[in-house]
């Protein structure tokens, strides 16, 4: 063959990523914060995440405490929900759920003239443990997790607000970080369900991995 | 709200979106080829890919026959296959597989060292259906099926080679698309199952949505 590959091991792919990514970063980390950026960057190729990601004030800590908890992850898409490591969460006592492909998310939204990601909101205030959302899509998601909020139907442990996107997404982003709820934010337009999975996965790495 | 919303309806975002990528597009697009790329530019809002998307000849032609002829859809992330919309597959006959969970897959890795994503390309050989691969996450899938396809064990009708990463992701993508068989890549580091996900998608809507 032409073309140079590495010879690494299966084991071995992950651990190199993380070098090389620790080795391109434009500036240094914040070592609590690290974890989550570079898992992103690991996801994406994208070394603006390094810039883009906001946390609020000891995000890490309280995420990391609401996962001990048994808190429960609510996300926006099922290829979010699948890209989330369920059995590290399991460990805590937590689960995983997505609504979107619900048949009274589906009726709630058509009746209400919503999308079923604000819907999906909606139903959520009907879980009592302590809830992750993680949003890698819609921000109309977004937008109704600040209105829940501000009328006092939800309090979250953490919201990740990962939208990807072109109509209403920056603002979107803009507006939950102004909730009085820890946050982690993709500023701007990039994110997705993979980043939001990402996030979710480093968190669950910090408590141990296997 | 301190934040300006634009007031579109769920139904008009995607259309609202996909004039904005219109509007930015940093040069005109093969009209063959916007579709795929405006989408993937959709679901990462990253315009990198209208110049990192590469294109075998008449490739869109050939993936739309082999979509026709009831062709199957293998990937490598559970993810991938959560965001491909099997509904619109189906209306030809074709459904999404992914090994990687598999315990046979599992097994198979252990036992010769390799990824679990070269055991599940194995695998889709035994598959006597026409055959789509879609590559978000795994540089070894794609070196696998080049093994394979030279060997003469398989002959896809088309190659989707968007792994993201940083070891071997960039050649094992130069290496496929001398493979002798109709690809989509994302050339360079950048890609993800979400983007494998979104070419898939693409390609079943330009045979009709809903």
């Amino acid at each position: 063959m032409k073309w140079e590959f590495e010879q690494v091991t299966p084991a071995e792919i992950e651990k190199r990523s993380f070098e090389i990514i620790e080795s391109e970063l434009p500036h240094p980390l914040d070592p609590e914060l690290a974890p989550i950026i570079k898992r992103v960057i690991h996801t994406s190729a994208d070394f603006e995440y390094a810039d883009s990601l906001c946390f609020s004030p000891d995000v890490v800590n309280k995420a990391l405490d609401a996962i001990r908890r048994g808190a429960c992850i609510v996300t926006d898409t099922n290829m979010g929900k699948s890209g989330i490591n369920k059995k590290a969460l399991a460990r805590h006592g937590g689960e995983v759920f997505c609504f979107m492909a619900d048949e009274d998310v589906a009726r709630m939204a058509k009746e209400n003239g919503t999308t079923r990601a604000v819907a999906s909101m909606d139903k959520a205030c009907s879980i009592d443990r302590p809830l992750i959302f993680a949003i890698g899509n819609a921000p109309t998601a977004l937008i109704r997790l600040y209105e829940l909020i501000e009328s006092g139907k939800l309090k979250p442990e953490l919201i990740i607000g990962v939208p990807v996107g072109f109509v209403n997404v920056v603002p979107a982003k803009e507006l939950i970080m102004e909730a009085g709820v820890p946050y982690i934010v993709a500023r701007g337009r990039k994110g997705g369900s993979n980043v939001a999975a990402a996030i979710c996965n480093a968190l669950l790495y910090l408590l141990g991995r296997e």
